[in-house]
């Protein structure tokens, strides 16, 4: 699954990550902003180029559905999607008398199709440069300063933009460049998502974390949902068709989509704090959710489901995790970096008004790196709340701080509290949203345990969360004790405002008043000394990269809509070559009848009946990453060929570099989606939505 | 616990590490071989000179334990070791109406005195160098040839020395400066080891994971056994005498004692190769572990038990990795090690004739790193068997192999099964030690799992062992199938030979049969490419050292006996310091009621009338590491007058270096123990035994 994808491959040599480099024909890397195209390039490699009606097709036809992305594909607001991306909507959803997220679902009349609360849609209406407003208004500043002026005026931005309404209309100022181009991007929303179709979790994720990451692959990871808006379905006349035939060979393929996060720019210091970050934090707090989730899910329901959900959002971000750590362990990476940051500083150094406008950043960012170092830990157990693993914390904090928050001017507030954002903060915290209070203590109970054992027994926020209490002890008596579970309880004190919130004795109420200093204490210094500081020196990098190559170069991902482009290709695995597309005859070879390889009683029963050369998965050489999971592939008529939903191991490098032999999309072919709709799961009228010729438009 | 050691605390200035060079005066640092102490500085520092007396009696009162340390304390062959040294003998004892572990146990007289089952103590007594009898036999010799060389004239003079008398005596080559000297050690082995006494679990490890490794500590890690042979306690005239007062201000202390492993001669390559491991495979192995423990630890009894015994264990490795992995992300550390390494192979590129001899082994030393690199997953998970969590599987290779192997002559054996290691093997495999069949298949679960996730489901070795079956459904079938966790099953294979074994249709014999191929191949290859090429070079290496510095240097430790210098010191941390010493009004005021920081009900009551004053736990500069838990501290009267049972969290580094400044061990007072005897547990005839004037020699 793609969520957040990252390293391997890279054991082969330095000479292949060249292609770091700006537009290298031949190459698929890249990440492209729509307005910023390697269009020589397309033309030259496939003949193409995309004429401003085509990417306007594209831009309001690919969505973002939550972190995934998606795509429309119909004119009746229908939404295709992971089925991985929408599993927490499923998990909601899942009653014993209506098991959505292990038996499926299919709505057969729009009155069935059942609400997602919490996810929503977005679908990018235009963008703005504002680099200059948001430079004017930063200029000069240094650490909490200039980080309080750019909040300022980001908030005022968006604001502006949003006027008021937020129920449809979304606003976020994107840096990219990590501070070399801000972007005001306005988007539409829809909130009133509803499920349409999804397969059993058995095939939407067949082979589970095994074959994770790896192909060849059968996952039918195909969601369907529909937008509504005034109690009834959109009208989305701009929508991709389908191409029943799918990706064809040679062919030029496109992937738009919301890749969230890469790390291609930052300089050696931070990638040698990432690294140990990794190893030292992040990776051994997964491992031991994994642990414990191995366990959970061995218990009764619900508390089961919850845990086999957790799992797999814990196995697929270890697997991430990992393969990132693998690669900042290849020594070929060091050398690309080393080298890449060393011509970069000689150009500085050349150059005397450079080198006065943008000084040192590399020595700041390493500065920053120090203190990254000291405080990570206790900034992620105790400001960010890893060290608080229950839903009811967040809230809690949420209801706090924005009781606090509130009351201040838009330019002064906490980002996540400014007036563009409170809305949807609002909504996500009134969203009713079930929980097992079992699952919640057990990983409560983990989460303090942990943190005394990290910060030790006499850490005054330690003393102050646990007092004479054991972690066991003390998560029994916050879950006993909230009702913060309660979407109601959440209603009343987010509408009761600060008095309500202060006049409250929920315990996880009181534990958020009790680290309050502590938390925004850590906070401050880290905006200070970290954050801040990475911005402003990031920012003085992109001068020094844009003086020298212009603006060549793709932005890292930030989970704005970005483009790649690439074609059918296998790759050299142990020296045989891996075929580009599996078939449905070796879904039947590989099921075994154990879970995770195991087809569900659909195809075992109505499957039979489907062609065994239909083709099922395949591969791209597409740049993509986390994020992208959902995207739809899309060919030069803008007709969708497939629906991307994971990487190969190799691709999980892809945070920091881009290996065009090795790293590869992995998408479901429409022929397998259409086909088992028809088949295998009654939805004839769903295949002939998809496949019902477009309304003039 | 101090079980295996390892890094921080060099986030310090590199000065500090110039302690690395030989014998310093002033530092602690230090883990010496008896006949090569360095008698100048300690002369010069403390004013005193061990005479050969002295040394040979600090020899024999100073034993193994496990893989512990021990001394013998009184002249009816009692042993005091750490009660977290003997708590898989004290999980065994326990049953639901003795429950040893939990409440301790104390003997009253000698019939009451419960055996230990499986455990050994080892007394040395007599030591000779045969370096020039192995380098002879392994002249001119590379890879597999160089180690099976080696294995042979280690087997011949082991098999020697011990002359047939497998029961009562033991005889090992040892490697020291890892091939620079070969020695071989004689030890009185004694096998008939009883539990005389020991406190309850939560005041011996009173603070319990959030604790170790830290201080101030309050820890009563104690435990007695006896030595028995005949039927009858063994007569123990040298031991060593207590010193109720215990260790005085400034004065010089000792710590005789079996140091485990240290890694502070690996060269840069070994270091970046064991730091990647460390942070991409031990650590999310124990950490995965830690969680999966921390929810078995919550099931019924038996499960319970054995998990919190499991988790104690695997939360003190974690830490010890950890520690480890933070010294190996220390830029200070790089430095010195980058620094030692370009001094040394300067000094050889300076000496043609050394340099004829020498050769370059750091490059041979680079090229097995390579190969530890792509085998070391595999090669753990099946050469190593950790695919294969439950004791049967260990069982069930250690009767498929001896089946083969006791066949051979003993020069051609796999080295652990050796004529003089065989006794051992067959006593091991033959002890009846209790299992829960529950846990045991948890475990096995969950590592056949990770290895399916780590190989994926196309490994051939995967295939072979999972077949059609998931991991749940096979370690049922394994676990429901065995008999193997039953004593006389396991010896009626052993007995019975190769027939038995290969007439037998116990699962785990059958598995352990279809991986031998392809496990024997993983070691062959480790052992040729790896192992054999690390020994030979560093050979040549420890060739290099020699001739620049003589023998002014102390080995790396190798779990045999070593003598360690220091004085009563506290450190500074956070700017202030602490103190020496704790007290038993220190426990009280930590008392909080929950575990792991309750008193049990024995301190309660009767413990409410020890003198707050009593001093408990106290920390001296010695230079320890994992294996010297249980060792005496002792004055220059070759008294005892401490029990070392923890470092500090700064010692974790000590397997690369030792920080004068930082680094502390921390032990038991005496007075607390025999104050507890004699108040607490009616243990005053104990108390009495260690306290008698010692007989005539």
């Amino acid at each position: 699954m793609t969520r957040a994808p990252g390293g391997k491959g890279l054991a082969r040599t330095a000479a292949l990550l060249l292609g770091l480099m700006p537009w290298v024909a031949g190459a698929a890397e890249g990440m492209w902003t729509l307005d910023n195209l390697p269009r020589a390039a397309l033309k030259a490699q496939h003949g193409f180029e995309p004429d401003a009606a085509w990417l306007s097709h594209v831009q309001r036809a690919a969505v973002r559905v939550g972190g995934c992305s998606g795509s429309l594909v119909s004119g009746q607001g229908l939404v295709m999607t992971n089925h991985h991306c929408v599993t927490r909507c499923l998990a909601e959803l899942s009653t014993p008398d209506r098991p959505v997220k292990a038996a499926g679902y299919l709505a057969r009349t729009l009155q069935q199709e059942l609400t997602c609360a919490g996810l929503e849609v977005l679908q990018l209406q235009s963008e703005r440069d504002v680099t200059a407003e948001v430079q004017a208004a930063t200029k000069g500043l240094q650490g909490q300063a200039f980080q309080k002026a750019e909040d300022a005026v980001r908030a005022r931005l968006q604001r502006e933009c949003q006027q008021g309404q937020a129920a449809t209309r979304r606003c976020d100022v994107t840096v990219l460049y990590r501070g070399g181009q801000y972007v005001l991007q306005q988007y539409e929303r829809y909130t009133d998502v509803r499920l349409v179709w999804v397969p059993e979790d058995a095939i939407a994720s067949f082979g589970g974390d095994p074959d994770n990451f790896n192909f060849p692959r059968w996952c039918l990871d195909v969601a369907m949902l529909r937008v509504w808006r005034n109690g009834e379905p959109v009208k989305t006349p701009v929508h991709f068709r389908v191409a029943p035939q799918g990706p064809q060979a040679g062919e030029p393929l496109f992937v738009p989509g919301h890749p969230g996060q890469t790390q291609r720019s930052l300089t050696v210091a931070q990638l040698e704090r990432l690294r140990e970050r990794l190893a030292t934090q992040d990776i051994p707090a997964l491992s031991e959710s994994r642990g414990l989730l191995h366990l959970l899910s061995q218990r009764g329901e619900p508390t089961r489901t919850w845990a086999l959900q957790s799992m797999s959002g814990t196995e697929n971000g270890l697997k991430v995790l990992q393969g990132q750590l693998q690669a900042l362990f290849t020594p070929a990476l060091w050398e690309i970096k080393r080298r890449d940051e060393a011509a970069l500083r000689a150009h500085v150094q050349a150059n005397a008004a450079l080198k006065a406008r943008v000084g040192d950043p590399w020595v700041d960012i390493e500065r920053a790196q120090q203190v990254r170092r000291e405080i990570d830990q206790t900034y992620g157990l105790i400001a960010e709340g890893r060290a608080f693993a229950a839903p009811h914390f967040q809230y809690a904090r949420t209801l706090v701080r924005a009781a606090a928050e509130r009351g201040k001017p838009d330019e002064q507030r906490l980002r996540e509290f400014s007036e563009s954002a409170l809305p949807g903060v609002e909504r996500r915290l009134k969203a009713a949203a079930p929980v097992d209070l079992a699952f919640e203590r057990e990983r409560l109970e983990w989460s303090l345990t942990r943190m005394r054992s990290l910060l030790g027994p006499d850490h005054p926020v330690v003393k102050q969360v646990l007092g004479a209490q054991s972690p066991a002890q003390r998560a029994r008596a916050l879950m006993e004790g909230s009702r913060l579970h309660e979407a109601s309880v959440r209603a009343q004190l987010w509408d009761g405002g600060a008095a309500a919130v202060q006049a409250s004795t929920d315990p996880f109420i009181e534990l958020v008043r009790a680290i309050e200093a502590p938390s925004r204490a850590l906070r401050d210094r880290f905006e200070a000394e970290v954050a801040a500081v990475e911005r402003e020196a990031a920012q003085r990098l992109a001068v020094a990269q844009f003086d020298r190559d212009g603006r060549g170069r793709y932005p890292d991902a930030t989970g704005t809509l970005r483009l790649s482009f690439g074609v059918l290709r296998g790759w050299q695995e142990a020296g045989a070559l891996v075929p580009t597309h599996t078939t449905v005859a070796g879904l039947r070879a590989r099921h075994t009848g154990a879970t995770p390889f195991a087809m569900p009683e659909t195809w075992l029963k109505q499957g039979a009946g489907v062609a065994a050369d239909i083709p099922f998965n395949f591969v791209t050489d597409h740049d993509i990453i986390g994020g992208n999971s959902g995207s739809p592939m899309i060919n030069s008529r803008a007709e969708w060929v497939g629906l991307v939903f994971d990487g190969n191991r190799h691709s999980l490098g892809g945070s920091f570099f881009y290996d065009g032999a090795l790293n590869r999309a992995v998408s479901v072919h429409p022929a397998v989606i259409l086909k088992s709709l028809q088949e295998v799961y009654g939805g004839q009228a769903l295949a002939q939505e998809l496949t019902a010729p477009a309304a003039a438009p």
